[in-house]
């Protein structure tokens, strides 16, 4: 079959006669500013109206879709993403999408290759589990005119649909559980700030404190620099040497709940007789660690489920508003807290 | 640019005179055997001389590569997975490679839906985890040109490269582990026979039984359905069932080991003080579980390594001759082994 002719980035920039870096200055966002105002103004009215598509995405979108939901995770070898992922394969699989799934371990630099290297593949939309709270890689998405959908965290624009779970309820249903065993001296363990679920779960905690009508110190709360045991291990210690006395830490999530674990055995003290550990996320397994872990259950595959529905209606109907949808957490409680 | 003109399948078809459907049954592997063998090498031939490429993986080869690697696994919830990716994505990446992930759950026809997606992405090459012993799947990416590696697993014609772990030495260290400690009663919940990781390990645990000088049964093996916790259990449970004095349990791997602890649990029995229970992989979290388990570790993440190195070599050299990387277990003693 013929190719269909288009106009290429020469043929553009001729007809308004720049030099062809400069047409390609504008139409990558992260450079665009390098070019002034005018020019770019004049170069997007002209690929407007010669139909110019930069990438392949937006010749995709017009003929027809892949079938491909490329889907970013920040780190595969956390337990919590499997079930997650189950929920988008199966609910995609219904309209006869497929997931492709690349992990954006190591930074904003990657996350960005990552999601270049899908775009270029010319999936229909990304489902992000990757995003912060202001996250460049959400702006470079929405420029490139790619669907995307953010599953678990949440960013603060509402440029994008998100499907979180209640990271504020959840800490209050933990702090709520150890005042009701007696605790009274309870510590944090949280995630890295710029992440939602990190700031979120920080915040809900220090208000389930007060609610409780506990005494707060700053001391009570240790940034973790990253949702890994070691980094959990590494913020309980810091914890335990900086204020003594406490019979209770919440985690931020499970993984930083086993540095917990780790911290509190190193320190020849038992998990829960000397101090309680509640996690987060319920993630797979957490029923078989020592001692089996109390701790916040997500609808983890709810997650899934649901934020491959809000791409597929993204899909149908571009011009959707955007949602957030937040699902109810659930304590569940095991071994690692003990009444005081 | 200006589109180069390339043979598309119906002028091929004009060319010698048959219709395009013909051509279309010819170039793919599962139809050409409706077609007689005189007309095959027909167009065969025609689609050569006219340089005719059915389908865009040949056109990606041919011009440049797409720097994806795409690789299928089994079943994305088995944490032994994670350590292999990011071997694979670690090397990959020194190279300017990326990986690009599917969950190829649910069976052969699955499989190849998910392979065939990758390739129309023009992925420049696959690692399977998912490959069976005689596996259809291999077969269809070697047909479409599309060259592969396996990991973990193997298949037994050679006609791929593969990197294992010695799964007969694996047996042969956890056997003698559990006759040293003094348990003469010794079981096998073997994964499922199709693979070559569950048929190897059943051979090697038998042939270990017999170099030990053990009586062995029938009824010492069990095979499970899948390498899952819950067809762990199930198959723990008819062995439990059907044969008793049973002091040890060697599982095929951890998830079916997990499984096991179930179902001794179950009976109101424990783990070791009853029956010892031996896995393998030694997958994230098991020096965590209750009882941290002995199992065999493999070197997972240098598997990932050595499969994305064997994989740009053959990106490079598409004539290097197909090897397979044996790696050596090693035996970690924890709490789910006692002496007898």
């Amino acid at each position: 079959m013929p190719q269909k002719k288009r106009t290429t980035l020469r043929e553009l920039a001729e007809s308004i006669g720049v030099h062809s870096s400069t047409v390609s200055r504008v139409m990558n966002p992260e450079t665009r500013h390098l070019i002034s105002h005018e020019v770019v103004e004049q170069v997007l009215k002209a690929a407007r109206q010669q139909n110019f598509s930069p990438n392949r995405i937006a010749a995709t979108l017009r003929t027809k879709r892949s079938r491909i939901i490329g889907v970013v995770l920040p780190d595969i070898a956390n337990p919590v993403f499997p079930p997650i992922l189950r929920g988008i394969e199966d609910e995609l699989a219904k309209k006869g999408f497929i997931p492709l799934i690349a992990n954006a371990e190591g930074g904003k630099e990657r996350q960005r290759f990552v999601i270049d290297q899908m775009a270029g593949r010319q999936v229909d939309g990304l489902i992000l589990a990757t995003a912060g709270r202001k996250d460049p890689i959400l702006e470079h998405c929405l420029e490139e005119g790619l669907p995307v959908v953010i599953v678990n965290r949440s960013e603060g624009s509402g440029r994008a649909s998100c499907v979180v779970s209640d990271n504020r309820l959840a800490m209050l249903l933990a702090v709520t559980h150890l005042v009701e065993l007696g605790h009274t001296s309870i510590a944090h363990v949280a995630g890295p700030s710029d992440l939602s679920t990190g700031y979120e779960r920080r915040l809900g905690f220090l208000d389930a404190i007060k609610a409780q009508g506990l005494k707060k110190a700053p001391s009570q709360v240790v940034e973790s620099k990253a949702y890994s045991r070691e980094e959990g291990r590494a913020a309980c210690d810091a914890l335990l040497e900086r204020q003594s006395g406490i019979t209770a830490i919440v985690a931020a999530n499970d993984l930083l709940a086993l540095g917990c674990y780790d911290a509190i055995r190193a320190r020849g003290l038992r998990c829960p007789e000397d101090i309680s550990v509640v996690g987060h996320n319920d993630m797979p397994l957490m029923d078989s660690v020592a001692p089996p872990m109390t701790t916040v259950h997500i609808p983890l595959y709810e997650m899934g489920v649901r934020a491959a529905t809000l791409m597929l209606d993204s899909l149908e109907d571009s011009t959707a508003s955007k949602i957030n949808i937040v699902l109810r957490p659930e304590l569940v409680v095991r071994e690692s807290t003990i009444a005081r």
